[in-house]
């Protein structure tokens, strides 16, 4: 007989019911029903009910234990009877009549309690990971998040794509977040930093001839951290060669909608090949954002020609001056107070906009100040426009356009939670395209790249040289779930003329080009193909699978929200032979609130 | 038809002959053969020949590109004309005879070349690595990694494992090798390190009720290099519940053979399930090394108790003075000159050793002064217990038993590769099992653990409390293959209470323990499975897989030995504000011999 086990804690059914076996896990919970002592075992598979009488020689020493020791048990399989059997657990039909135990490991008083559903303090968890870890719900998002990584890569191979490692010690860049920095040993005074993102080593990967690259990367940004933000995050990072923005979402939207049919739990999904292409434009008019959670009915008009002389002064200067009007639909509002009306108003105010006006409507009659103002008849025209009903509220988003629009897409979103329109149970993907490649910059009063200065512009040369600036469209995208971004991706430019161009168009000489990208235009200068790519975010997509907000919830050993890892201690006092080595002093003394190394060092598996 | 292809550049056939196809790639060759141009053009997958002649509009445009260029030609297949076929492409019974071409990337002079086999200075080969990897081998090489690794993974999932992140931000740990460290800014004063091993988290996986854990994980060791050492490597590392050594064995015995079988090449590899056990004692004994290479046909004898009196003065007095005699046999050495065995002799002066003895043997005859002082008969009846023949010598490796030991190792190696007995065309592992857990510490004239504290003793608290220390062994284990050692792994102690006993063997105190190791003990009294793991190395088995003796050779974007990335420019100078942000000052100024960063900053994917 095998040591420790021939079952695993979730294994034994009736059909086992005779057998002698040995299993091993944790004291999960201990129930002594006067001299018959019930221990539901547990193991990383599941749990199995051991009994144990005074006809066992192991009662004295099971009831002698605390929860959480771990024990072998050699015992019998028993049918349990009928009324307490629980069809709740798999080995809910049988129990294991205990006939000796050998503790492998005595647990003392616990600092939070495995069993049950009692909430602790974060600290507390982090700090005790090992044992918060054994809890139903976190042990669950972490299988989660393996097997839904294990599932990404397959699928990705599956999709032609290849594994690679890319440096972790890489170089110092100033552009986007903070990086964590490495002091170099070999050479004083320089540093390595660990990557925000493998961006110039895909690229690169693309520029060797590898063709369809992709990793399950880890990232790092010291940033200031937030419920969704951990200083070293996942991201499904790809790159693809010879291809269109096109080829892009035909690799990935299967292996994205694969993966969220495989671990939603039964909630319906975008099928792949079906992700709406939004162009940007659009989704900031129809959501107010250009990250729009399609599960949200509503969709938002402008109807800023309908107040440019409308009889109500306020829209009528709005709309004189520059502004614009957003139609934001309350549907099937007629049940509701002015109370619920007055209060989104009141909302908008709190959120630092001016207000947020609105119609109400009960059986065809309108209510408010808008629509008396307005008139009754331009307020049907309107109605009518937008295809709404007669118990349809109506709220309106008045401003300068981009405060309006902004305005609008949260009233949207507010409208849609507080009325429960929010669609449950899916999982809504869309792609946002048609970026611009341009704004202009109202205060420094010129054109400047609008997001991505890397992106190919569409159109390529020709529209540079050719086209206002402000029409011209970039081939970027981001992908979109539920109303979150998991990831901007691009055809990149592989053109150094065309970089230059662009470049030269936001205002930016050639000379200030060289000092800042040689490295990459240098390598393009060798022979590029045309390439393109994403990175959805891992740590998000396991989020959203498990429904929980907090990424900390889907990490195995993840840091608070201060940046320590309480559990080894990090960050530590380190020896000045340390520094020494490293030829850096340190400022500020440590302050003592930080907590100390754990000095949990351990020789380990060369 | 696709922006940028039909095909890749390894996919058509005579089957296609007559289609019209579009092809992307990089210009590898180009040779005109007076009036009409050959291109062989290379993507990812392969070469296709293109042609164009005179009838063709493309023909000047590719006259004029430079090699590496990367371009689009429209074109129609043609079968090639039999004595023009070239058997050793797979595309090499046709031709696309280009219509049209486009340029997607105009390449400049190389700074090294891709087609052909010449040799190029590492560092330039490292600068400009995204060409390097463009040429065949290195370019194999990394799909070689890429593709043992995917199989490594799928083949751990198949054994029951799943893959876990653990974090790469940690606690600094003075033992071991040395730390990369990361000043926080969050916490002046304070530093992250980046892992050498995941080994606490691994076994604190355990800890939390995983029962099967893998990560191919990356670690870092900020150590001085060597050929076979880089600043970070990744290790297959894992750790297993409930097991005993042996189910260890089982667990990764299938996934190893499995991998070198599938990408050996046809050499054939140890089959799992009949790895060899080989006891240390044993190994150092009739291997000389703990790392022994089976392919090495050469069995070492301790021949000690025949030159207690031998005649044979200095073994005499060696052996007389405790000192060994090991018998290193060198077969059918009867052609061999004497030179032949003196230098074998010059060699071990050379390497520090006082010199190795010889016999040799022609026809039954004896030559040489060992055997002459030893007398025919001594030597005829050592010959038979070795099992030696009429024209075998025989080496001796005589001395202090650690010095002997390790220098009838070496010789072993040295005959081998000299008489060409290494078997090739083979990967033969072990496992080395029943290290000592402890030794006696010659220079400190006390017992000291010998490998690793944390290995569980055989025999566990019964052999610390009623054997000879230094009779205890250890459950742990390395496996080796082809005299590489790919890995140590051992079941862990995980009872505080074996743990400090051991300890006290050694000679440390209880608080000892507490002061050094609190964590893991403490983590240990909350309920802690039997554990034991082990951490093949990655870059190792490819280096093997791929015949390359150079860890660089195998890894993307590979550091120089002086833990430099010349491409991407690090380690670089960074900033003062970030300097400042770190609450750190470095204490020498950088030496200007260092690179610059490359500035090839980018906004990535986010």
């Amino acid at each position: 007989m095998h040591a420790y086990r021939t079952h695993t804690c979730a294994q034994l059914r009736e059909s086992n019911v005779g057998e002698t076996v040995r299993l091993s896990g944790w004291v999960h919970r201990k129930r002594d029903h006067g001299g018959v002592l019930f221990i539901d075992l547990r193991d990383h598979y599941g749990i199995t009910q051991i009994v144990a009488d005074e006809d066992s020689e192991a009662l004295s020493l099971l009831d002698s234990l605390k929860s959480e020791s771990v024990i072998t048990i050699d015992g019998v399989v028993k049918a349990r009877s009928q009324e307490t059997r629980n069809a709740n657990l798999p080995t809910g039909d049988i129990e294991v009549f205990a006939k000796s135990a050998t503790v492998q490991s005595m647990a003392e008083e616990l600092p939070l309690p495995v069993a049950g559903e009692q909430e602790y303090p974060e600290d507390i968890r982090l700090k005790y990971r090992f044992v918060d870890l054994r809890r139903e719900r976190v042990h669950n998002n972490i299988m989660l998040r393996n097997r839904v990584i294990t599932s990404l890569r397959r699928r990705m191979i599956d999709q032609g794509f290849s594994e690679f490692q890319t440096p972790i010690l890489g170089a110092s860049s100033p552009e986007g977040a903070r990086d964590y920095l490495v002091p170099s040993r070999l050479h004083p005074g320089r540093f390595y930093a660990l990557p925000q993102a493998p961006q110039m080593f895909k690229q690169l990967l693309m520029v060797a001839g590898f063709d369809r690259y992709f990793q399950i990367a880890p990232c790092f940004r010291d940033e200031d951290l937030r419920a969704d933000r951990s200083p070293e995050f996942y991201q499904l990072d790809f790159e693809m060669s010879f291809v269109t923005q096109e080829d892009v979402f035909q690799a990935i939207e299967p292996v994205l909608a694969g993966v969220f049919e495989e671990f939603s739990g039964g909630k319906t999904v975008t099928p792949a090949g079906e992700f709406p292409r939004i162009p940007y434009a659009e989704a900031m008019l129809k959501y107010g954002s250009d990250k729009p959670d399609l599960r949200n009915p509503i969709i938002i008009t402008d109807v800023t020609h309908h107040f440019e002389k409308s009889g109500f002064g306020i829209f009528e200067k709005i709309v004189g001056g520059g502004g614009i009007v957003r139609a934001i639909p309350a549907p099937n509002t007629n049940e509701k107070s002015r109370k619920f009306f007055d209060e989104m108003n009141d909302w908008a105010r709190r959120e630092g906009y001016s207000g947020l006006g609105y119609v109400t409507r009960k059986g065809g009659e309108f209510g408010g100040p808008i629509a008396k103002n307005h008139g009754p008849e331009e307020m049907a025209k309107l109605y009518d426009e937008l295809g709404l009903g007669e118990n349809d509220g109506l709220f309106f988003a008045a401003g300068k356009p981009k405060e309006a629009e902004k305005l609008a897409g949260a009233a949207r979103t507010r409208v849609g939670e507080q009325l429960e329109l929010i669609e449950q149970g899916c999982f809504k993907f869309c792609w946002i395209v048609d970026f611009p490649m341009f704004e202009y910059d109202e205060d420094q009063k010129r054109i400047d790249f609008s997001h991505n200065p890397f992106s190919m512009p569409q159109g390529e040369m020709d529209a540079l040289e050719n086209q206002d600036p402000l029409e011209i469209k970039a081939w970027q995208y981001d992908i979109v779930c539920n109303g979150y971004e998991l990831s901007s991706g691009a055809i990149r430019n592989h053109r150094p003329d065309i970089m230059y161009k662009a470049f030269e168009v936001a205002g930016y000489s050639k000379e200030d080009v060289d000092a800042n990208f040689s490295g990459m235009i240098e390598a393009f200068k060798l022979g590029a193909p045309p390439h393109g790519g994403s990175a959805p975010g891992i740590d998000r997509i396991v989020m959203l699978l498990a429904d929980e907000p907090n990424i900390r919830e889907v990490i195995a050993f993840p840091m608070n929200q201060r940046a320590q890892d309480l559990m080894m201690g990090a960050p530590s006092i380190v020896s000045p032979k340390q520094l020494r080595e490293l030829s850096i002093r340190t400022v500020e003394q440590p302050k003592p609130d930080a907590p100390e190394a754990t000095r949990v060092d351990r020789a380990g598996d060369a």
